[in-house]
């Protein structure tokens, strides 16, 4: 589910999981394991990359309808764990946003430390309004981090998408170039920060990320309570059951 | 002084008291009942308008200066009694600002969830150092709050007046129609978000306006008393009085 | 080192320092001085200005190179002392940004109230990571007020410097003029704010300004140890050097 390059000191860690690159538990876990033991490994940057057309539709909501309630405690405590892992990693992580990048798809580059999109017709954004699930509280801070609070707030609440010319304009991305440029621009910015003094830049990372580190001192146990609670509500378990439904009709 | 129509289940509030919707100590009494009684009458969103060329010139100076000490205290109380009303609203709710907003009329926009506004020659901005009143620190978070710091320190210290363009430019409104289209746009603004799942959305604004619950849990006592202190102070009185003179001589 | 001319009510403070208006300890002593006299001396406000093509050049590494370990110690904890002059200055202060502004040459407008600069080829912004130096957290901390915490993470962890385009579209700068204008624009920006009611403008800019006064309310005990552990650590003196010698043989 994960292809694993190594280009240099900078690995690359391709989300590969047909058709449309959504998060399940399995990737989740096999996500957060990658970026966890890449510093181990020798890897000095990451960059996270999609498919052609696909970042990440964000979580395979079909297969998680499928899961008792053990089950889906268990992802979300491994997603938050991964979030973690992406916003305290001890070296630099781009996102090359490849492609479509909704819900889940636009959390993961929230807690990277620079996203590169490509130009094209894509959906970024978090819709999770739009499927019936309130926007977790960590999710949005990452968020807000980005955008500030009145477009977080906007857009948020809103559930909305947005085109990658309004995602760059209101920095939901840094910057957008040819799709296939993406990959080879986000390894070329990790380049860049690894040919500064090691000591000066990790130290300043530091400094510029500390409110992520404040963010995640908290204990989670309470949010992920309410988390779970919001997800086996009636009106999230109805809107997943007619998106779904509604996807499956389209299929055939 | 307001008409009150209802479209569906969002409810329109416009501000009407001629010649410009100046906020006299009845008028905001009366916004905040409307308001904070919305929701128990079955009303699911507010828009609050004003008229064409006019959303509100701020507080009714001209009327202010001819009341007691008691009455000032009591229309700031009230006034603040608003913004909080705005700020924890249960409902969403949008401004559709059709004209000059100035001082006032700039600070009710504040804090509702959205702000549509008419393109046009018109005014809105913060101006109260202008015409010798400090902004209130209250007024000054909310500012902040949608502009960052920066801009809201350089605005609200130089009592900058602006023209719509550069409002949406720095996110002081959401978005710009033409005069005829506000009142519409804010009302189709506020159907989106009700046609969104309901919990989702409100737990996601509840948590996306966190900030301004936490703003309005301080007690303003302290703050109240300096503002009426100032309100009172030779500069502020002797600043009004020389604008009520230009003004009435404006019109003479 | 500075040429202090009194344009009626605004003192202008012009650095000073061929070639290249480094900072230098007398220089940041100086400054230190001229700053919080000047309200003393009767200045209303204040506009800090560069020579033309230079406002400066940020820490002269050269002369610092050769200065001991007590004499480093006393420089940064002067020039903390600056910074916080220049943020708690009871009266307004612009940068008049006539030319580059690299490094300290930026990290002085930062906590100025506002920053004009002028149209060219100049470069402006946070370099220090590129000459082997963290940047210090307290400067991030000004660097974040005007930026956003988004912006300051990119633009500090790669030590970028960005041109005056970029510097005004971000918000580093407030505003651009031709290089002529710079510093008139800057004047007339103090006068413009002189012309307002005294104590609404003066209690408005505490209010808008009092995250300011929070960030420097802290103790730097601990921060400067770490920032004279750095400046020592091998990596900067190795880059700090390797900078001075190519920089001596461009000028041989």
């Amino acid at each position: 589910m994960i292809r694993t390059t190594d280009h240099g000191a900078v690995r690359e860690l391709q989300l590969n999981r047909p058709p449309a690159n959504a998060l399940s538990p399995d990737l989740i876990a096999a996500l957060r394991h990658a970026v966890e033991s890449a510093p181990q490994d020798g890897a000095r940057a990451l960059v996270i990359s999609g498919v052609p057309g696909r970042f990440s539709a964000g979580l395979d909501i079909l297969l998680l309808l499928t899961l008792d309630r053990p089950a889906i405690a268990a992802m979300w405590r491994d997603l938050y764990a991964l979030l973690r892992a992406l916003a305290l990693s001890p070296i630099p992580i781009a996102a090359a946003i490849t492609g479509h990048a909704t819900a889940g798809g636009t959390v993961l580059p929230l807690f990277c430390d620079y996203r590169v999109a490509a130009h094209g017709e894509w959906k970024l954004g978090l819709n999770e309004v739009q499927v019936g699930l309130p926007l977790p509280p960590i999710i949005f801070a990452g968020f807000r981090r980005l955008l500030g609070t009145h477009q977080a707030e906007r857009l948020a609440v809103g559930g909305l998408l947005i085109a990658p010319d309004e995602a760059v304009r209101i920095g939901l991305v840094d910057e957008l170039v040819s799709l296939d440029q993406v990959v080879s621009r986000a390894l070329e910015w990790s380049r860049g920060l690894l040919a500064l003094p090691v000591d000066a830049m990790a130290a300043t990372r530091r400094s510029a990320r500390s409110d992520l580190f404040e963010l995640f001192a908290a204990s989670f146990d309470m949010e992920l309570e309410q988390v779970n609670t919001t997800w086996w509500s009636p009106e999230a378990q109805t809107t997943l059951r007619v998106l779904v439904d509604r996807l499956a009709r389209k299929k055939a």
